[in-house]
């Protein structure tokens, strides 16, 4: 089993990172599937926030992936009209168990056409333009919905990705995952979710429950 | 402001990466410092689960760093042993606002001598060996002494940099640089913390909160 993850100019670092971390903990303390990078170039590429990372991959060579993550960042505006990334994703997403997006990565889903009657998310600022898109939006931190996961900015991935072991090889495997990478966050809220603008359903509920 | 974040053959990606983006969201939307990848050699080299990856400045043109994070991995032994990193970091440190260390980065600090008389952290599964090495151990997600500041293994680095930015820049910087990262965790536990043999104190606490 190979589980690909997509880079491409401009994809923010954690996006893919964070998941990568995660998958990765995965194969190698319960048995997960091989991890690799793909990219339309190995050329090395700055990320959103200038981190300088390289793919392994190509699109040509990548060969059959059972998972396939796609990173957002602002860039994926732009990448979601790369006729030879949605090509790629589309041909992958034929035989995928599943296919990820993180944050904006769910509008290159969104433009490969494999969010038609699905239920999805991402990040909280685009949530509305999502909708505007026509699809059904669920304001939690991640959405499963059949092959497809999607999730909200950023650092939702990681809790997506964690979710994505379990459903896949089960609880103790996750368990093991979860506390290899040591992932029991803190949960602390440094402010008041009134003061931000466009916190989405899930976050809101943290609130009421402080 | 400059903050550095150090790369070696063999960091774990997460360690690194994940307060790489906590900080340059605090860069972008609430006035942080620059944030600078910092190696011996700009040559790409593999993290610990073969990401690639290549750093933008070296240890002589790395210039003043006003915060320097030094990332773990099981390659944080060997980089231990490499006199120019040590060398660097100790120069970095002497005029500092604050040294960070993730997972066993901690072992790196230690060999820069940069532990002596402070309590500190590192990686669950190394614990009783910073404690046999002379240090005082407080078995936290993160610990700040003075200008010294260590968390446990791998995703615990990103808790540590959102307090780092309460502690430098006042929780509405915080707050800010979390939503903008999204970075509301599910708290999930995936498994019971019996099964998990060497888990520090904070985590036991999480299982008496359940």
């Amino acid at each position: 089993m190979r589980f690909g993850f997509l880079m491409y100019p401009g994809y923010e670092e954690l996006d893919m990172i964070g998941p990568w971390e995660i998958a990765t903990m995965w194969k190698t303390y319960a048995a997960g599937p091989e991890c690799v990078t793909v990219a339309q170039s190995r050329d090395p590429m700055r990320c959103a926030k200038g981190l300088l990372t390289a793919a392994d991959y190509t699109y040509e060579d990548a060969g059959k992936l059972d998972y396939l993550l796609v990173p957002g960042g602002f860039a994926a505006f732009e990448e979601m009209k790369n006729e030879q990334t949605i090509a790629f994703i589309r041909a992958c997403a034929t035989e995928a168990k599943a296919v990820l997006s993180v944050c904006s990565g769910t509008f290159i889903l969104l433009a490969a056409g494999l969010l038609e009657g699905v239920e999805a998310t991402t990040n909280w600022k685009v949530i509305d333009k999502l909708r505007e898109a026509g699809v059904t939006v669920i304001e939690e931190r991640y959405v499963r919905d059949g092959r497809i996961w999607s999730s909200g900015g950023v650092s939702a991935g990681i809790d997506m990705t964690l979710a994505l072991v379990a459903h896949e090889a089960g609880a103790e495997a996750a368990w093991i995952t979860q506390y290899q990478a040591e992932y029991l966050p803190e949960g602390k809220l440094y402010g008041s979710l009134t003061t931000w603008q466009g916190a989405p359903a899930y976050a809101r509920r943290l609130r009421q429950e402080d």
